[in-house]
């Protein structure tokens, strides 16, 4: 058991180190959003939209929204801000972050990575202002997750100097497409780049849809993909091109150019390592939308937890205090593990941001290896952000009861809002499929490729010896595994080096076990090469989201390691071994099988589990204060009715029968 | 493993099964709800609830939504169409089902069994007609969960001989309250009932709350619960009452009268007993909404499942055949184990519909120990059906990625409108630990109350010998228990006959624990009685959890051994290996624990579920088409929208690419 309770805590330190680095872009928007920026309940589609463009044109330049365009145009080359300024935007509206990251971090993002000084000239500042407001218009309705076999084509013709976009048939049109339905003036299109008779693989082209007046432009056809579960603000809708002439300088052209004549030149020689670069540029996307879904999971968790010190279930028989909703065991288990499971995503995030930050500030060349590293951490930690987010905001809308259904109590709103992001910017499955693959490869080659997969030879030729990379405070933390006695019976759970080992270990031992597997296949399933793969998909998963374990583990290790505040240190050293802890609990049946716990010590996490509830159960409150959300954007109902208690415990007094429970 | 794989499907056969004995209940329902009922998107709250008043009114007669009202008002005196009705109802609105829920099931089921014949004379026939339209005004903003306590007071007048109804605060306003914003002209008040000075507990009396046109009466406040996250067409409302006056005989009486003098008289001695006997005949709305939830699953599900074999997700190297996502082992693993688990349920809400039928049928006294099973298996059918549809319809959406976010198919609006059946008509938490409590003290005494669980003296005093006891089938499950031989390791994940000893080894075992540790809690945490409940309350919930999953695994077993045709009997044997060898998986952490599993065969488990799936794959169209959902009303447009296949897999096979991940 830990010995130590945490002691009081300095509210104003704890925020200092959730903060982080950009704690002013934090601040901006603390101080900038009021309420007129929250989102309105019981508009219709249309009035959504129009208030969201309007407020979007209205966000105070003091955010950042737009700090990672480059300096020259008005920028401020930073990317970690323009992360950070999408995680603020996801607490105060999910419609009005969406919309903000489709203009500035999808379409300008793209006009800055793949255009060339031409572009930017002529483009950047009206981008910038939102004076051209713009889309990213990848998505096909028939192939959502195999962007590099998208069947839109423009085809270039010598003759007229110009591009031919088109849509060849109904399962190509561009679906899904934020800022299409309404709003959209330009669009940066993906499609297959054809000329000489040869294609050249995914290609980009800005191209005009609309015109002043807001009609499609002469053979662009767009639809509305009408009402949607949640994020009524942002106008996602559907493109079709027929035979729409595109002039040659609108081609992006930094990785892959066609000269007058259509011949076709590229720094990248391999069509789809060229792709896979084009698209790395883009990474900045998927840690927005991680970053955005546990931030509206803290806004939801401050809701529930703050509700749950308020509502009192049932009198307790023959107590002298009053029990809360928080008091309850049941509710403990339920808002406190995933509690320090957003701690647990925040650090990592927090990692994730520097590290992409450092990586697209320098002007050298990219380190191809680390490249990839990191654009599978993003997959990664979107995916379980995501996922945490779904889960997390349920269970904070169940037990919130009946007022968690009201829209006036925010959490309706946040659970149709992010519900979107496990699916998103990236299936959440296909990701973690990727996260293997790296895994598998040692990132290298057509990283994100699915491709050969299937193939007899693939594994024998790609599958390296395995080395698990640590990504954070490499020193302590071998140094705190080192420190694990051989026997680990002998070591109590809360261990810090024992939770990494066996973190690591679960790591280790499925990656070996899925190398095994898929070699296995390779030989014995030659005429099935689908079967090859997908006979081992479920395990592949597992690697992944053990991956995602360690690295999020390791990353709030290092965060405790450079918190300044002792008593801050030790309270999230708390909260890390309730994360750790609940990770090994859920996954007990499986260290069980692989000898990694034995029953009794099984049993005693459980109650390590239990007794670390009972001793967080006080700073429960101070845990969700210290994501300081702002009480304006937190304006809900139920926190504002506190009922009289003075009245009620009276009442239980007076009553004087046993309490029970209900219909 | 399994060795016959399952011959052709007579879908008809299997419909046969699955809809049971109310089979012209759900054909009338097929029959005549058209497209006109189904849901609209993009209403505003005032439209939704305009039109489905409307619709109420204009429901057909020969569905049975009011067949469970005495035969001589007009109703068939048949309990078990009334809740058939619901299911079948809830798959094609779930505002009509819940608005027809409140009115028939809650308001007028009210009136009938705690009415007298005076009531019924005076309004049942109105009620049925929905010519009066009406409340159920139960639960308390500050109250939700502990009615007994509820703070509304009801004080009689010997003077006047009326009744003075009267919210003493804002958190004993009624909230939450269906019919209640919009169109209740009267509402069943649930109110302490005071009388000469002495209160009596919780009784309800029939209350005018508007008049003729539509205004509040005097002394009647209500208000509007607003927006919510689902269930527009519902207009739930709020509704205080200062100092209303009530005539003696709106009193709902059957259980307690009060004589002009003031003087009360009750069948039922004991207040806590009078006060559970009058919430259990209420039982049936908790029936109806794990049926409906389960319903509403199973339209998920269908839309889930022809989408994914419609959809293709990346070309196959080297195959010579179209993959669809159905295809892919992660997504069975999604789909398949939620199919098979709402079989499941399906076969257990059965058997607790012919059983809640066959008891409210009857004019006889009621068993009360049958009586309290009854109200404990609602209680965990209803917590474990309305947790498994908000899990699974959102794994639906999932596994429809963007095309599941949009209204038009038709995932959002079921998710969003069964979300709230997790909290309403009670607490799944709550409800679960009344399950447990009902094991514990074998269904004796104030079964519903919570009340003592933390004296000291409870343990000893209420916990009894511990019995499990068979709900269906009784002979055939002890046969195939007994059948298995003494070492688990001989028999196979497989057999039946191991299947229902694993869990009904659990729930024993599991249940023994609880008394042993609540015993230990008794004696020594007499000083902090709350802790002795409140300390095992996990276990508690785990025990419960194990009692719904045998009740389950049996009724399941028994709607097998039913089944006349053979090729559907193998069928349902298959899909029966799938739900309860995923049940072991998903507690094959405690089953190891506990040396219930030993790891090797506990990953063999792992194979067998992977093999399950590879085997039903086939059949998992069929598994979907046997709840035959109309096809009017799966109106979604990804099942209309099927991609042109031929084109696709040409231009796969020109661009010889190798296929890959997208970003």
């Amino acid at each position: 058991m830990p010995s130590h309770a945490p002691g009081p805590i300095d509210l104003a330190r704890l925020q200092e180190v959730l903060d982080g680095p950009w704690s002013a872009v934090r601040d901006a928007h603390r101080r900038h959003l009021d309420a007129r920026f929250l989102p309105v309940h019981g508009e219709t589609g249309d009035q959504a939209r129009a208030r969201i463009t309007r407020l979007l044109a209205e966000l105070p330049v003091e955010l950042g929204t737009s700090a990672a365009f480059p300096t020259e145009y008005g920028g401020q080359s930073d990317v970690g801000a323009s992360i950070v300024a999408s995680e603020m935007l996801a607490q105060v509206d999910l419609s009005l972050m969406v919309k903000s990251g489709v203009q500035w971090g999808l379409f300008g993002g793209a006009v800055v990575a793949l255009g060339t000084r031409r572009h930017h000239d002529a483009y950047l500042r009206d981008i910038i202002s939102g004076k051209l407001l713009g889309c990213f218009a990848m998505t096909e309705t028939g192939h959502g997750s195999d962007v590099q076999q998208l069947r839109t084509t423009c085809t270039y013709d010598p003759r007229t100097q110009t591009f031919d976009l088109h849509t060849p048939h109904q399962a190509a049109r561009k679906d899904y497409i934020g800022n299409a339905a309404r709003d959209g003036r330009m669009a940066v299109v993906f499609a297959q780049l054809i000329t000489g008779g040869r294609r050249h693989g995914v290609h980009a082209w800005l191209v005009p849809i609309r015109d002043a007046q807001g009609n499609p432009l002469p053979g662009v056809t767009i639809g509305d993909a009408g009402l949607k579960a949640g994020l009524l603000g942002v106008d996602n809708g559907r493109i079709t091109f027929d035979h729409v002439t595109v002039p040659r300088d609108m081609l992006l052209d930094r990785y892959g150019q066609v000269a007058p004549d259509g011949s076709y030149s590229s720094p990248i020689e391999n069509d789809s390592r060229r792709f896979f670069t084009m698209l790395g540029t883009l990474v900045r996307g998927r840690v927005s939308v991680g970053g955005a879904a546990s931030a509206a999971t803290k806004s939801a968790l401050t809701i529930a937890v703050r509700y749950g010190d308020i509502r009192r279930q049932f009198g307790t028989p023959g107590a002298d205090r009053e029990v809360l909703l928080n008091d309850y065991l049941a509710h403990q288990r339920k808002l406190l593990p995933a509690l320090a499971t957003t701690y647990a995503y925040h650090f990592a995030q927090a990692e994730l941001v520097a590290a992409l930050h450092d990586a697209q500030r320098g002007d050298g060349p990219v380190d191809e290896h680390q490249q990839r590293e990191l654009e599978s951490r993003a997959a990664g930690l979107k995916a379980a952000q995501t996922w945490h987010a779904t889960r997390t905001i349920q269970l904070c809308r169940e037990a919130c009861g009946g007022a968690g259904y009201l829209a006036e109590n925010r959490l309706p709103g946040l659970k149709a809002d992010t519900d979107v992001f496990t699916t998103f910017e990236g299936d959440n499955t296909v990701l973690l499929q990727m996260v293997a693959k790296g895994l598998l490869t040692g990132y290298r080659d057509e990283f994100g490729s699915l491709d050969g997969w299937g193939r007899a030879s693939f594994v024998a030729d790609q599958v390296r010896e395995m080395v698990l990379e640590r990504t954070a405070a490499r020193s302590l933390i071998q140094r705190l595994i080192s420190a694990v006695p051989g026997r680990d019976e002998e070591v109590a759970v809360t261990d810090r080096g024992w939770q990494l080992k066996v973190f690591e270990d679960r790591e280790r031992h499925l990656l070996e076990g899925a190398i095994r597997r898929l070699r296995g296949g390779a030989n014995t399933k030659k005429d099935h090469p689908f079967d090859i793969f997908n006979d081992v998909q479920d395990h592949l998963l597992a690697v992944a989201a053990a991956h995602v374990d360690r690295v999020t583990l390791e990353a709030f290790v290092a965060g405790i390691e450079s918190t300044p505040d002792p008593a801050v240190q030790e309270l999230l050293s708390r909260v890390c071994d309730l994360y750790a802890l609940s990770v090994v609990e859920s996954n007990k049946g499986w260290l069980l099988e692989h000898g990694r716990l034995t029953p009794a010590r099984s049993k005693a996490i459980t109650s390590v589990v239990n007794s670390l509830l009972k001793e967080l159960r006080p700073q429960l409150r101070t845990l969700v204060d210290g994501f300081a959300v702002p009480a304006a954007w937190l304006d809900c109902a139920i926190l504002r009715e506190e009922p009289d208690r003075q009245e009620t415990m009276a009442a239980h007094d007076a009553a004087g029968d046993p309490r029970t429970v209900p219909a």
